[in-house]
Protein backbone atom coordinates (compact mmCIF):
# COMPACT_ATOMS: atom_id res chain seq x y z
CA UNK A 1 0.00 0.00 0.00
CA UNK A 2 1.23 3.41 -0.75
CA UNK A 3 1.91 5.79 1.99
CA UNK A 4 -0.61 8.41 2.56
CA UNK A 5 1.96 11.43 3.27
CA UNK A 6 5.28 11.81 1.53
CA UNK A 7 7.37 14.69 3.36
CA UNK A 8 4.82 15.08 5.61
CA UNK A 9 1.82 15.94 2.86
CA UNK A 10 -1.37 13.99 2.72
CA UNK A 11 -1.44 12.77 -0.82
CA UNK A 12 -5.01 12.24 -1.39
CA UNK A 13 -5.45 16.09 -0.57
CA UNK A 14 -2.70 17.53 -3.06
CA UNK A 15 -3.87 14.95 -5.44
CA UNK A 16 -7.29 15.90 -5.64
CA UNK A 17 -6.61 19.41 -6.06
CA UNK A 18 -4.29 18.81 -8.73
CA UNK A 19 -7.21 16.80 -10.58
CA UNK A 20 -9.99 19.03 -9.72
CA UNK A 21 -7.67 21.99 -11.28
CA UNK A 22 -6.67 19.64 -14.32
CA UNK A 23 -10.20 18.62 -14.91
CA UNK A 24 -11.57 22.62 -14.31
CA UNK A 25 -8.90 24.92 -15.26
CA UNK A 26 -11.25 27.57 -13.68
CA UNK A 27 -10.48 26.02 -10.54
CA UNK A 28 -6.83 27.23 -10.03
CA UNK A 29 -7.99 30.92 -10.14
CA UNK A 30 -7.22 32.33 -6.30
CA UNK A 31 -7.33 35.55 -4.75
CA UNK A 32 -5.33 35.96 -1.28
CA UNK A 33 -5.98 39.14 0.65
CA UNK A 34 -4.69 40.78 4.46
CA UNK A 35 -6.22 43.63 5.77
CA UNK A 36 -3.94 46.05 7.53
CA UNK A 37 -4.06 48.85 10.49
CA UNK A 38 -1.43 50.81 11.95
CA UNK A 39 -0.96 51.00 15.43
CA UNK A 40 1.32 54.25 15.74
CA UNK A 41 4.60 54.76 14.87
CA UNK A 42 6.29 52.32 12.25
CA UNK A 43 4.01 49.24 14.43
CA UNK A 44 1.05 47.84 11.85
CA UNK A 45 -0.35 44.68 12.02
CA UNK A 46 -2.27 42.46 9.24
CA UNK A 47 -5.29 40.25 9.85
CA UNK A 48 -5.96 37.48 7.60
CA UNK A 49 -9.45 35.69 7.58
CA UNK A 50 -10.40 34.45 4.45
CA UNK A 51 -9.47 33.76 0.79
CA UNK A 52 -11.29 32.71 -2.68
CA UNK A 53 -9.96 29.80 -4.48
CA UNK A 54 -12.02 26.27 -5.99
CA UNK A 55 -14.53 28.94 -6.85
CA UNK A 56 -15.78 29.51 -2.98
CA UNK A 57 -14.48 31.69 -0.53
CA UNK A 58 -12.85 29.51 2.30
CA UNK A 59 -12.34 31.09 6.05
CA UNK A 60 -8.70 30.35 7.57
CA UNK A 61 -9.43 28.11 10.96
CA UNK A 62 -8.68 30.96 12.59
CA UNK A 63 -8.06 34.49 11.99
CA UNK A 64 -4.52 35.11 11.33
CA UNK A 65 -2.70 38.50 12.95
CA UNK A 66 0.75 39.24 11.77
CA UNK A 67 2.85 42.64 13.45
CA UNK A 68 5.46 44.63 11.67
CA UNK A 69 7.98 47.34 13.29
CA UNK A 70 11.18 48.62 12.97
CA UNK A 71 13.83 48.42 15.19
CA UNK A 72 15.27 51.13 17.47
CA UNK A 73 17.52 51.87 14.77
CA UNK A 74 15.14 52.85 12.07
CA UNK A 75 12.87 54.61 14.79
CA UNK A 76 11.10 52.14 16.01
CA UNK A 77 10.32 49.42 18.87
CA UNK A 78 10.59 46.07 17.46
CA UNK A 79 7.63 44.60 18.03
CA UNK A 80 7.85 42.46 15.30
CA UNK A 81 9.97 41.98 11.90
CA UNK A 82 10.27 44.46 9.42
CA UNK A 83 8.30 44.57 6.42
CA UNK A 84 11.36 44.47 4.09
CA UNK A 85 12.19 41.33 6.33
CA UNK A 86 8.72 40.00 6.22
CA UNK A 87 9.17 39.68 2.49
CA UNK A 88 12.29 37.70 3.06
CA UNK A 89 10.05 35.39 5.09
CA UNK A 90 7.40 35.17 2.45
CA UNK A 91 10.28 34.17 -0.24
CA UNK A 92 12.06 31.45 2.06
CA UNK A 93 8.61 30.27 3.14
CA UNK A 94 7.26 30.17 -0.48
CA UNK A 95 10.32 28.27 -1.83
CA UNK A 96 10.62 25.68 0.49
CA UNK A 97 6.94 24.57 0.31
CA UNK A 98 7.41 24.47 -3.34
CA UNK A 99 10.13 22.42 -2.85
CA UNK A 100 8.84 20.25 -0.72
CA UNK A 101 5.20 19.84 -2.55
CA UNK A 102 6.71 19.31 -5.86
CA UNK A 103 9.13 16.49 -4.32
CA UNK A 104 6.40 14.64 -2.71
CA UNK A 105 3.90 14.79 -5.72
CA UNK A 106 7.21 12.67 -7.29
CA UNK A 107 8.13 10.43 -4.16
CA UNK A 108 10.96 12.05 -3.43
CA UNK A 109 11.47 12.25 0.27
CA UNK A 110 13.13 14.97 1.86
CA UNK A 111 14.39 14.75 5.51
CA UNK A 112 15.54 18.05 6.45
CA UNK A 113 15.48 21.12 4.29
CA UNK A 114 16.66 24.33 5.50
CA UNK A 115 17.69 27.92 4.43
CA UNK A 116 19.35 31.21 5.03
CA UNK A 117 17.92 34.12 2.78
CA UNK A 118 19.52 37.74 2.62
CA UNK A 119 19.06 40.40 1.18
CA UNK A 120 21.09 43.82 -0.33
CA UNK A 121 19.15 47.31 0.04
CA UNK A 122 20.45 50.93 0.09
CA UNK A 123 18.37 52.84 2.90
CA UNK A 124 18.57 55.78 0.74
CA UNK A 125 16.31 54.86 -1.81
CA UNK A 126 13.66 54.48 0.65
CA UNK A 127 14.33 57.83 2.45
CA UNK A 128 14.38 59.73 -1.06
CA UNK A 129 18.11 60.91 -0.39
CA UNK A 130 19.39 59.55 -3.77
CA UNK A 131 17.89 57.92 -7.00
CA UNK A 132 19.07 54.64 -6.14
CA UNK A 133 16.71 51.51 -6.22
CA UNK A 134 14.19 51.73 -3.09
CA UNK A 135 13.71 47.73 -3.26
CA UNK A 136 16.23 44.90 -2.90
CA UNK A 137 18.61 45.07 -5.80
CA UNK A 138 20.01 41.55 -4.64
CA UNK A 139 18.77 38.49 -2.79
CA UNK A 140 20.84 35.44 -2.05
CA UNK A 141 18.91 32.10 -1.12
CA UNK A 142 20.52 28.89 0.22
CA UNK A 143 19.21 25.94 0.51
CA UNK A 144 20.57 22.80 3.07
CA UNK A 145 18.99 19.58 2.53
CA UNK A 146 18.93 16.34 3.78
CA UNK A 147 17.89 14.01 0.59
CA UNK A 148 18.86 11.34 -1.62
CA UNK A 149 22.01 12.92 -3.69
CA UNK A 150 20.64 11.69 -6.95
CA UNK A 151 17.71 13.92 -6.25
CA UNK A 152 19.61 17.17 -5.57
CA UNK A 153 19.57 18.36 -9.14
CA UNK A 154 16.01 18.65 -9.43
CA UNK A 155 15.08 20.19 -6.65
CA UNK A 156 16.21 23.91 -7.28
CA UNK A 157 13.47 23.85 -10.18
CA UNK A 158 11.14 22.86 -7.91
CA UNK A 159 11.77 25.53 -5.43
CA UNK A 160 11.59 27.86 -8.49
CA UNK A 161 7.85 26.92 -8.98
CA UNK A 162 7.09 29.41 -5.88
CA UNK A 163 4.67 32.16 -6.64
CA UNK A 164 6.76 34.84 -4.31
CA UNK A 165 9.99 33.65 -5.95
CA UNK A 166 8.26 34.10 -9.56
CA UNK A 167 6.25 37.51 -8.09
CA UNK A 168 9.51 38.98 -7.02
CA UNK A 169 11.27 38.00 -10.36
CA UNK A 170 8.63 38.96 -13.01
CA UNK A 171 7.04 41.45 -11.05
CA UNK A 172 3.06 42.20 -10.74
CA UNK A 173 1.23 45.24 -11.65
CA UNK A 174 -0.24 46.83 -8.52
CA UNK A 175 -2.51 48.85 -8.08
CA UNK A 176 -2.84 51.59 -5.37
CA UNK A 177 -6.03 53.78 -3.89
CA UNK A 178 -6.18 56.17 -1.11
CA UNK A 179 -9.57 57.29 -0.03
CA UNK A 180 -10.06 59.83 3.16
CA UNK A 181 -11.92 58.49 5.86
CA UNK A 182 -14.02 60.76 7.49
CA UNK A 183 -16.29 60.49 10.72
CA UNK A 184 -19.01 59.15 8.67
CA UNK A 185 -16.80 56.44 6.78
CA UNK B 1 8.59 73.40 21.30
CA UNK B 2 8.48 71.32 18.48
CA UNK B 3 6.96 67.69 19.41
CA UNK B 4 9.33 65.06 19.99
CA UNK B 5 7.13 62.43 18.26
CA UNK B 6 4.89 62.55 14.60
CA UNK B 7 2.69 60.09 13.64
CA UNK B 8 4.26 58.00 16.97
CA UNK B 9 7.76 58.44 15.49
CA UNK B 10 10.73 59.56 17.73
CA UNK B 11 11.22 62.26 15.30
CA UNK B 12 14.99 62.96 16.81
CA UNK B 13 16.26 58.78 15.82
CA UNK B 14 14.82 59.73 12.02
CA UNK B 15 15.99 62.70 11.72
CA UNK B 16 19.30 61.73 13.07
CA UNK B 17 19.50 58.27 10.75
CA UNK B 18 18.60 60.70 7.44
CA UNK B 19 20.88 63.02 8.50
CA UNK B 20 24.28 60.50 9.73
CA UNK B 21 23.02 58.92 5.82
CA UNK B 22 23.15 62.22 3.51
CA UNK B 23 26.46 63.32 5.01
CA UNK B 24 27.99 59.26 4.59
CA UNK B 25 26.31 57.70 1.76
CA UNK B 26 27.65 54.22 2.49
CA UNK B 27 25.54 54.39 5.94
CA UNK B 28 22.81 53.16 4.05
CA UNK B 29 23.95 49.86 2.79
CA UNK B 30 21.65 47.51 4.86
CA UNK B 31 21.44 43.80 4.43
CA UNK B 32 18.17 41.72 6.14
CA UNK B 33 18.29 38.46 6.40
CA UNK B 34 15.97 35.32 7.82
CA UNK B 35 16.77 31.54 8.29
CA UNK B 36 14.25 29.04 7.15
CA UNK B 37 13.13 25.48 9.03
CA UNK B 38 10.91 23.08 7.08
CA UNK B 39 8.76 21.74 10.04
CA UNK B 40 7.01 18.72 8.21
CA UNK B 41 4.29 19.35 5.33
CA UNK B 42 3.80 22.35 4.14
CA UNK B 43 4.39 23.97 7.77
CA UNK B 44 8.02 25.88 8.09
CA UNK B 45 9.31 28.88 10.21
CA UNK B 46 11.48 31.73 9.94
CA UNK B 47 13.94 32.66 12.20
CA UNK B 48 14.78 36.86 12.65
CA UNK B 49 17.76 37.63 14.93
CA UNK B 50 19.67 40.61 13.15
CA UNK B 51 20.69 42.34 10.24
CA UNK B 52 23.29 44.66 8.95
CA UNK B 53 22.72 48.14 8.46
CA UNK B 54 24.71 51.73 9.90
CA UNK B 55 28.16 49.64 8.73
CA UNK B 56 27.42 47.19 11.50
CA UNK B 57 25.79 44.05 13.00
CA UNK B 58 22.90 44.95 14.79
CA UNK B 59 20.44 42.35 17.00
CA UNK B 60 16.68 42.67 17.30
CA UNK B 61 15.58 43.22 20.59
CA UNK B 62 14.19 39.56 20.42
CA UNK B 63 14.61 36.73 18.04
CA UNK B 64 11.43 36.96 16.31
CA UNK B 65 9.82 33.77 14.92
CA UNK B 66 6.95 33.76 12.07
CA UNK B 67 5.20 30.24 11.11
CA UNK B 68 3.92 29.56 7.21
CA UNK B 69 1.41 26.67 6.73
CA UNK B 70 -1.53 26.12 4.10
CA UNK B 71 -4.72 26.65 4.98
CA UNK B 72 -6.75 22.41 4.19
CA UNK B 73 -7.64 23.49 0.89
CA UNK B 74 -4.26 23.14 0.02
CA UNK B 75 -2.98 20.60 1.99
CA UNK B 76 -2.00 22.33 4.97
CA UNK B 77 -3.24 22.37 9.00
CA UNK B 78 -3.24 26.46 8.88
CA UNK B 79 0.07 27.14 11.52
CA UNK B 80 -0.20 30.46 9.95
CA UNK B 81 -0.55 32.25 7.21
CA UNK B 82 -0.10 30.69 3.42
CA UNK B 83 3.42 32.48 1.75
CA UNK B 84 1.45 34.57 -0.55
CA UNK B 85 -0.14 35.99 2.07
CA UNK B 86 3.03 36.67 3.70
CA UNK B 87 3.93 38.65 0.90
CA UNK B 88 0.85 40.86 0.76
CA UNK B 89 1.20 41.30 5.01
CA UNK B 90 5.04 42.31 3.27
CA UNK B 91 3.54 45.16 0.91
CA UNK B 92 1.34 46.36 3.14
CA UNK B 93 3.14 46.83 5.82
CA UNK B 94 5.47 48.78 3.63
CA UNK B 95 3.50 50.67 2.05
CA UNK B 96 1.77 51.54 5.65
CA UNK B 97 5.38 52.64 7.46
CA UNK B 98 6.64 54.28 4.15
CA UNK B 99 3.65 56.50 3.79
CA UNK B 100 3.19 57.29 7.72
CA UNK B 101 7.63 58.03 7.90
CA UNK B 102 7.24 60.40 5.08
CA UNK B 103 4.32 62.16 6.21
CA UNK B 104 6.14 62.65 9.80
CA UNK B 105 9.37 64.10 8.03
CA UNK B 106 6.95 66.89 6.59
CA UNK B 107 4.68 67.43 9.69
CA UNK B 108 1.52 65.52 8.63
CA UNK B 109 -0.50 64.40 10.92
CA UNK B 110 -2.13 60.84 10.44
CA UNK B 111 -4.75 60.23 12.57
CA UNK B 112 -5.94 56.49 11.49
CA UNK B 113 -4.54 54.58 8.37
CA UNK B 114 -5.68 51.04 7.33
CA UNK B 115 -5.56 49.54 4.17
CA UNK B 116 -6.54 46.08 1.92
CA UNK B 117 -4.06 44.37 -0.16
CA UNK B 118 -5.64 41.42 -2.53
CA UNK B 119 -3.76 39.46 -5.31
CA UNK B 120 -4.83 36.97 -8.31
CA UNK B 121 -3.29 34.35 -8.34
CA UNK B 122 -3.57 31.31 -10.88
CA UNK B 123 -2.56 28.14 -9.30
CA UNK B 124 -2.02 26.53 -12.30
CA UNK B 125 1.42 27.99 -12.61
CA UNK B 126 2.83 26.92 -9.32
CA UNK B 127 1.29 23.26 -10.01
CA UNK B 128 2.96 23.31 -12.73
CA UNK B 129 -0.37 21.81 -14.41
CA UNK B 130 -0.26 25.58 -17.67
CA UNK B 131 2.16 27.42 -19.13
CA UNK B 132 0.95 30.34 -16.89
CA UNK B 133 2.25 32.98 -14.47
CA UNK B 134 3.58 31.24 -11.42
CA UNK B 135 2.92 34.62 -9.42
CA UNK B 136 0.34 36.96 -8.50
CA UNK B 137 -0.25 38.47 -11.33
CA UNK B 138 -2.34 41.58 -10.25
CA UNK B 139 -2.24 43.01 -6.55
CA UNK B 140 -4.80 45.94 -5.65
CA UNK B 141 -3.79 48.19 -2.68
CA UNK B 142 -6.44 50.12 -0.68
CA UNK B 143 -5.76 52.68 1.56
CA UNK B 144 -8.58 54.28 4.12
CA UNK B 145 -6.90 57.57 6.12
CA UNK B 146 -8.03 59.90 8.05
CA UNK B 147 -6.01 63.16 7.41
CA UNK B 148 -6.01 66.67 6.83
CA UNK B 149 -7.97 66.90 3.29
CA UNK B 150 -5.17 69.41 1.75
CA UNK B 151 -2.38 66.06 2.31
CA UNK B 152 -4.24 63.38 0.39
CA UNK B 153 -3.11 63.95 -2.73
CA UNK B 154 0.60 63.20 -1.51
CA UNK B 155 0.53 60.16 0.71
CA UNK B 156 0.37 58.00 -2.43
CA UNK B 157 3.56 59.10 -3.18
CA UNK B 158 4.97 58.54 0.35
CA UNK B 159 3.17 55.09 -0.06
CA UNK B 160 5.30 54.39 -2.66
CA UNK B 161 8.86 55.01 -1.10
CA UNK B 162 8.40 51.87 0.18
CA UNK B 163 10.99 48.61 -0.25
CA UNK B 164 8.51 45.91 -0.80
CA UNK B 165 6.75 47.82 -3.22
CA UNK B 166 9.85 48.94 -5.28
CA UNK B 167 10.73 45.19 -5.37
CA UNK B 168 7.68 43.77 -6.46
CA UNK B 169 7.33 46.38 -9.56
CA UNK B 170 11.16 45.86 -10.19
CA UNK B 171 12.11 42.97 -9.55
CA UNK B 172 15.39 41.76 -7.79
CA UNK B 173 18.13 39.70 -8.86
CA UNK B 174 17.46 36.09 -7.22
CA UNK B 175 21.07 33.97 -6.75
CA UNK B 176 19.95 30.84 -5.41
CA UNK B 177 22.04 27.87 -4.29
CA UNK B 178 21.36 24.15 -3.13
CA UNK B 179 23.63 22.13 -1.40
CA UNK B 180 23.05 18.45 0.51
CA UNK B 181 23.33 18.76 3.94
CA UNK B 182 24.98 14.94 5.12
CA UNK B 183 25.52 13.16 8.67
CA UNK B 184 28.57 15.59 8.92
CA UNK B 185 27.62 18.77 7.42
Amino acid sequence: MASATVNGIEMSVLNDTVNAIRKDPQLGEAQFRVSNRWLGGNHNCSTIEDYYGARKENHHKQTIQIHADEPPLLAGHDAGANPVEHLLNALAACMTTSLVAHAAQRGITIEECTSEVEGDIDLRGFLGLADVPRGFTNIRVTFYIKTDEAHMQRLRDFAEYSPVFNTILDGAEINVDIFQRTANS
